[in-house]
């Protein structure tokens, strides 16, 4: 191996490691896409580097003989394809490369792997911009978030991934001398251990976050040495396109073959996804997309698999300082790309007596009229609104907010009319607001993807916390906020949440938000509720991937 | 919480965590039942306290109001009852003051609950020769072994899971502060973290090793803060009923519910073990037995399970120094405690063509002459047999053991009569050994527990790679013993059997056998193949035990 890249990024890898179990603030990937700090040309070049691969095929991946080019991506800010064509491969053929990967791959020694796959990442840095449009025009995030999500803070879960994998994979000597004293004699042998990789391993990519929620399972599994296919969601497909290329090219540059991470894009006319989990060499599925499709993945027999699902994410308000702030914090929240972020809330817990507002209550009906107007106000911003919201990317989407409307319970806010200045034939959706009794549990126990907030009316904060808890155990939680000034009410929160594995934000106002998970610092999803199995990136979502086996034999000294 | 207890405690517990990542030898219980180490009198007084036991309730448990008082041990040295009876609860009882009894133990810290097992191993220690005698007349182990698994060597086990528990859950800060720069001012955010337990754990032991394999899991679910049910087969509750008493007493010492940690015996007429496992509330088990049942464990949905089952464990003979000392070694693996031994070897693998000894090939028939006269020497030792041997646990497996002359191949060594000299009554078996062709797969290619050895001749050494291999790999293994003096063929055996994961040993003689495990250095089971999908004591076997949960405000300087 190139003991170069070594030396290169050994002190990335141990800083990374480090602020792993510090938790503090780092990021090694500049979030400020400004000239300053990615160059005066850096936007201007990536924004023509993706107009460049409109209505091509993608030349740049090293996987050899393609049986056919396949693609079926369109803009949502367009609502036309985009035309990029993929090579298409069979199953077999993904599976046997693979296979064949696995054997030079998990021989390479994991301070190795992980040097080699920082690089991928330094590489995949100098293509942001091409990878933000890229997102943009599949996923429907507006600028800014297509190019933190999908370049900086991605190759950060990515980085973080490595890091986890690579210190986990050195916690045990690779060596040692055993001695036992026996009385008279001592009996000596010599022991060693390898981590063995477990295999193919297949990352099943979404719609939404074509990077961001595939590399932290892709990097996990590379770097704990099993070969990848990449298997993205046919409607998002180019900008993880662009890692995987630039991962194949510094595999081939290391002399190691690039079937070690395989693209593997759908036919046009069937989904190769199925075929490709069940595949009995397939050992270790990765997955982030809809519940039934991840039950289906996590039922199947004889495979390590790691889910991010859905869920019913819950806002609890209880007493605040400036109500103005928190409606405008929770209005941002539920705004930003249309809520079609995992992280983003939907049920809204308000107690029918209102809520304490410094010391004062403020009645129910003004709370909801106060989170009402916070949304109108954001989305009628012609500064902000586009910026926040973006576009649908999925019309499905579209169909579920209006069929919203049937949701028992009185609306607040119902249209979801709202136009793009810049992209004319966008396909938008402003929030949608409804109020709903507590008692009407149908209404709100299930994830309704996109802009859609439900007010749910309680008794009080205790039934509140009780319904978002049982919310969260049942049908699973990746978030929740919570907005109280009383110690005790903050500590039964905290409690009870806990016990429903789901991770709480309180009192959040200003420029931090609900949605938002910090490499480095915030596990992404726990693991310990139906949202999912596995967390970003905690050690457990590295260890499965790997088995320690020992070996031992007399010493010769 | 008793702070004298994690200041008495802490040395212990760093040294042990330390160990585990050394892997160097380290016990820090006596593995030697000396009088120098445990007094004068402590075998004498342990035997005395077994046998007050004898026909007895067992009254030490703090477990109240029991339901009946049930009991179905016997000895396999006497063939009769112990008539030892213990508390029946019905399992909505035991699961309902487990619940109840979880709310406390999670809200105790880790170091603190860490610190009280180790008090609880202490008190154990004091018990290791009465719990040596109800060992040996539950599970038919000779003294020495009794004495060693059941006492030191489970408490060591029980460090361990300790250890890495108590790591596992301190390797996250409990609190930090996150600042993030965002040019011109700064977001400022208080994190803290939880590991929270998962809930109730069932851990149901086997009736061979009762607290050996039982503490592991016992006591990684105590450390981690879940409330354990203890259920022991049938046939072997004395041993473990002991430790989980002296649990009991120190928990109640320190303040705290003895329903933290519970034993739960099947009635005398039907099992619990089922309505336990399937119980919605019961979120942990483990679980050490046979194969089919394990099957079912697994199969439970919403349990995180570890499992050890069964495995087709192998021995490849290619090249020795010394045949005889092999072959004596090898006889004592397949020996002790007749073969009833999760870690013994059933499968061995000859060449055809011979093995070279010394440089000279010594030929196939002569090889197979050397192992049957070593297991002949052994067992008409009368020095060694008896103490070697041991009983038969369970009448099903002289079944077995009979019924193995039905094995397509040749009879080497058919009669297991032998007699021990001390219990005229007990039940024992010697070793049988038959000779299989390579190709009669049917025949060799299950795991037939108890003293049974199979020697299959080969093509030659590759083929006895690639069929130890596969037999790993499709019906589990947890041992191999190798022997060859070729560094090619080892690595090649390395590699390939690390695939199936299956630890080897390599090129055993003298005092150190293929069936030991030791504690901080082997982990026992690798997780890796169909024999068990959990490891004493990998970081897997403790962090599936809880989960990371994160809260998160804004930072109040």
């Amino acid at each position: 191996m190139n003991l170069d890249l070594v030396n290169k990024h050994q002190s990335t890898l141990n800083t990374a490691v480090k602020a792993l179990h510090e938790r503090t603030f780092f990021a090694h990937y500049p979030e400020n896409p400004t000239p300053e700090i990615y160059g005066e040309t850096a936007d201007k070049e990536g924004r023509e580097k993706y107009k460049n691969h409109l209505n091509q095929n993608f030349t740049e991946l090293l996987q050899e003989n393609p049986e056919a080019w396949v693609g079926q991506e369109e803009s949502p800010y367009e609502q036309q394809s985009l035309g990029v064509k993929y090579p298409y491969f069979s199953v077999d053929t993904l599976v046997s490369r693979a296979e064949e990967a696995y054997h030079v791959w998990r021989k390479v020694k994991p301070a190795d792997r992980a040097a080699l796959l920082v690089e991928t990442l330094e590489r995949v840095k100098s293509r942001f911009f091409e990878i933000a449009y890229a997102t943009m025009h599949t996923t429907g995030q507006a600028y800014m978030m297509s190019f933190q999500a999908s370049g900086p803070h991605a190759a950060d879960r990515a980085l973080e991934a490595i890091a986890s994998g690579y210190e986990e994979m050195s916690r045990f000597p690779e060596a040692t001398e055993w001695e036992k004293p026996m009385g008279k004699y001592n009996i000596k042998l010599s022991k060693s251990w390898r981590a063995v990789p477990k295999g193919v391993a297949l990352v099943i990519g979404c719609s939404t976050f074509p990077t961001w929620n595939t590399v932290p399972g892709m990097y996990a599994s590379l770097v704990t040495g099993n070969p990848v296919i990449v298997k993205p969601h046919p409607k998002a497909v180019l900008p993880i396109a662009i890692v995987v290329a630039e991962v194949q090219k510094v595999l081939v540059e290391a002399g190691l073959p690039p079937y070690i991470c395989q693209l593997a894009v759908d036919a046009d006319d069937h989904l190769i996804t199925k075929e490709l989990a069940e595949h009995p060499k397939v050992k270790l599925i990765d997955y982030t997309g809809g519940t039934e499709f991840g039950n289906y993945i996590e039922s199947l027999k004889g495979k390590t698999v790691f889910t991010e699902k859905t869920g019913v994410n819950s806002i609890i308000l209880d007493s605040v300082d400036d109500l103005d702030k928190v409606a405008n914090n929770l209005a941002f929240s539920v705004s930003l790309y249309s809520g079609q972020m995992c992280t983003a809330p939907q049920n809204f817990f308000v107690p029918e007596t209102g809520i304490k507002v410094g010391g004062e209550t403020v009645p129910y009906e003004e709370v909801v009229q106060k989170l009402a107007d916070a949304v109108s106000g954001l989305v009628n911003n012609p500064k902000a609104g586009p910026h926040v919201l973006g576009a649908i990317q999925n019309p499905a989407t579209l169909e579920r907010v209006k069929e919203s409307s049937t949701v028992k319970g009185k609306t607040v806010l119902s249209t979801c009319d709202f136009s793009n200045p810049m992209f004319a034939n966008a396909r938008t959706c402003a929030p949608v607001i409804y109020e709903v009794d507590a008692t009407e549990k149908e209404s709100y126990s299930r994830e309704l993807f996109g802009p859609i907030m439900l007010i749910i009316k309680t008794r009080n904060t205790d039934q509140s916390i009780e319904i978002a808890k049982e919310m969260a155990m049942n049908y699973g939680a990746i978030s929740c906020g919570a907005y109280t000034t009383d110690p005790t009410v903050k500590e039964k929160i905290m409690d009870e949440m806990s016990l429903a594995g789901t991770p709480v934000s309180f009192n959040l106002t200003g420029g931090i938000y609900v949605n938002q998970n910090a490499s480095f610092s915030d596990f992404h999803v726990t693991g310990g509720n139906p949202a999912g199995n596995a967390s970003f990136t905690n050690p457990e979502f590295v260890i499965k991937r790997f088995t320690w086996v020992g070996f031992r034999e007399p010493s010769l000294s």
